[in-house]
């Protein structure tokens, strides 16, 4: 086997070793049952625990009060962009939605509500090439808009919102795929949030929502079955079959956080991961160009930019020489990402710093 | 480790021991990366490499013609219980979608299809209790509808189509989930096929399309963008992050497919293994009652009751103190069922039969 490297692509993304040589050692043989996990039948007694299990861990770890309901729906974060106007839109007569357009997969989010619903674009960051998290004017949320979606951490271009905006009586929909469960969250400010798996809940393919019970039931009649929000939580996350083996991985994944401390320990750790690296790169302010402005910074995807496309390329060839993987800023955006999620221990942060100030003395 | 089963599961189903045991090798490495395959990105050149090559061996095994384009899609078989309509309904001014219905995934995808189309149920054999497939009236066939769906395998019930409808101008859709790559397919009978992967191709959570390309283009323009066949044939399956687990298991699936001979020893293996298994249920026909007609046997799922829910009880609990599991037939429909796909060795329905036997002369 080679090396194991340090991976630092935005996902699907590292899983935490422990969890990774688990799903190996019983990988012919779940449970005692003579057979792989991914060979079990999603409606026996068996699997209906895990799955049942795995809600009631992420319950538990997002502290989530007992009005909350949870599902887990096929298709990754991006389906919700269509799911949710289909699921909410019809909670007011006026059909309308706001968005807060903070980067690439808000701006995606907001073209998929632009199909079902009349669009409200209340606070933008796009003239500063999403730099920074933009205020909002409180006048501009509507109290005839179903719900105000914002994407909490913006992993192409790595800012995320320290706190959540103050919405009274409209229900704030949230978009936490790249940051669920790496710092605690008062899910009751929400009346929905989702996330894709594939960063701190595992592998590709599911994500998770979390909804406040009162929003359920104006779900549009077209909807397919397994796109309903309130039959798949009537259902609890059975409408089909599910994807057993991206629960099993989430099941796994939730353990190990709250082995480690839970959210909490998840927050201290990812703060410590961001604040070593931003003041590295910040310390050579004239080689590596932070993009996103301080107070705006995300701690699980840190962009910046060096001063040549070719000095880009060479620092993550060399980087990838080193055993540090996936450092390729998003297509669309350029430069360079180091994505720390939950799973990338501080070793691996304390790699790529060491790395970066040896690469600004060998080219500097 | 416990010794592994015969797992007779409808879904998600065994699969080989190759299949598994590779996935358990390579699982901390894949290909020198140093990362295991559901950590990296979908987006990079080796993962697109593995994907298109996935393509490509089932466009191989298939041998579907080049005017048919292969996506991937999330959310499984039943997801294109509403997708079809979704996608091709606007293909005929009258947007009526006809309907064979022969068993429980049929009758689900009527109702789907009801959403969004007039649908028009032109043969059914739910008065016999789905226990053969129903003729059609040619002069059902209205060349106003925009397509025919059939089910070609009814894995609740245990019925298989042998040859598929002529159906002239008018688009054949087959729901192929429970049998594709298990018997020799002339896809261009066929406007668009579909399969779940959780049988014979994998693990669940996706869905393949097959589908003719000048089928493409009518979608609404409401479709969320993943769902839309249109934009995946274009995006290759990547309009947003796949399933990448799935697709890495699939390709797995059929490079074993190929080794093995390709589909054609798969028929020949299969058709043997349902012989034997249909023979030895017949032979006993007061005691196991084979629920489908002759002339009308799946293949895949073979489907009997015994003479009370005590025996049936018993006949399960026993097969799997013996190391046979999953022998449960549907909640909704009951008995037995034994779901003999690609992965079930010759010698599992042997050691089925012999069971079998015991059985009768313990119970007779």
């Amino acid at each position: 086997m080679t090396q194991r490297a340090y991976n630092f692509t935005p996902g699907p993304s590292m899983l935490p070793l422990p969890v990774l040589r688990r799903i190996q050692e019983e990988w012919l043989d779940y449970n005692g049952m003579g057979a792989s996990v991914i060979e079990i039948s999603h409606l026996i007694p068996e699997f209906k625990a895990l799955l049942f299990e795995t809600e009631d861990l992420l319950r538990e770890l997002l502290e989530a009060p007992a009005n909350y309901k949870i599902a887990f729906i096929h298709g990754g974060g991006q389906m919700q962009f269509a799911l949710v106007p289909l699921n909410l839109i019809a909670l007011k007569p006026a059909r309308k939605a706001l968005y807060v357009e903070t980067g690439l997969f808000a701006t995606r989010a907001i073209a998929e509500g632009g199909k079902h619903a009349t669009v409200e674009v209340i606070a933008s960051s796009q003239d500063t090439n999403f730099d920074r998290i933009p205020a909002i004017d409180p006048a501009a949320l509507d109290p005839a808009a179903s719900y105000l979606h914002i994407t909490t951490n913006n992993t192409v271009v790595g800012t995320q919102w320290r706190d959540f905006p103050r919405t009274g009586g409209l229900p704030l929909v949230g978009d936490l795929t790249s940051e669920l469960l790496s710092r605690p969250i008062d899910v009751s400010r929400f009346g929905l949030l989702y996330a894709g798996a594939q960063k701190n809940l595992g592998v590709s393919g599911i994500a998770v929502i979390v909804v406040r019970e009162d929003l359920l039931a104006h779900g549009s009649p077209m909807l397919p079955k397994m796109l309903n929000y309130t039959q798949l939580v009537r259902d609890r996350s059975l409408s089909n079959t599910v994807n057993t083996f991206a629960i099993y991985v989430a099941n796994l994944m939730l353990k190990w956080v709250k082995a480690s401390g839970g959210v909490r320990a998840m927050e201290a750790n990812n703060q410590e991961k961001a604040r070593l690296l931003y003041e590295l790169l910040g310390r050579h302010e004239g080689f590596y160009h932070l993009h996103a402005q301080p107070g705006h910074r995300s701690a699980m995807n840190v962009t910046f930019r060096l001063n040549t496309p070719e000095l880009e390329a060479a620092f993550i060839a060399e980087a990838r020489a080193e055993g540090l993987y996936a450092l390729k800023g998003h297509h669309e955006f350029g430069g360079i990402r180091a994505s720390i999620y939950n799973a990338m221990p501080l070793e691996g942060v304390r790699a790529l710093i060491d790395f970066s100030e040896t690469f600004v003395r060998r080219h500097g």
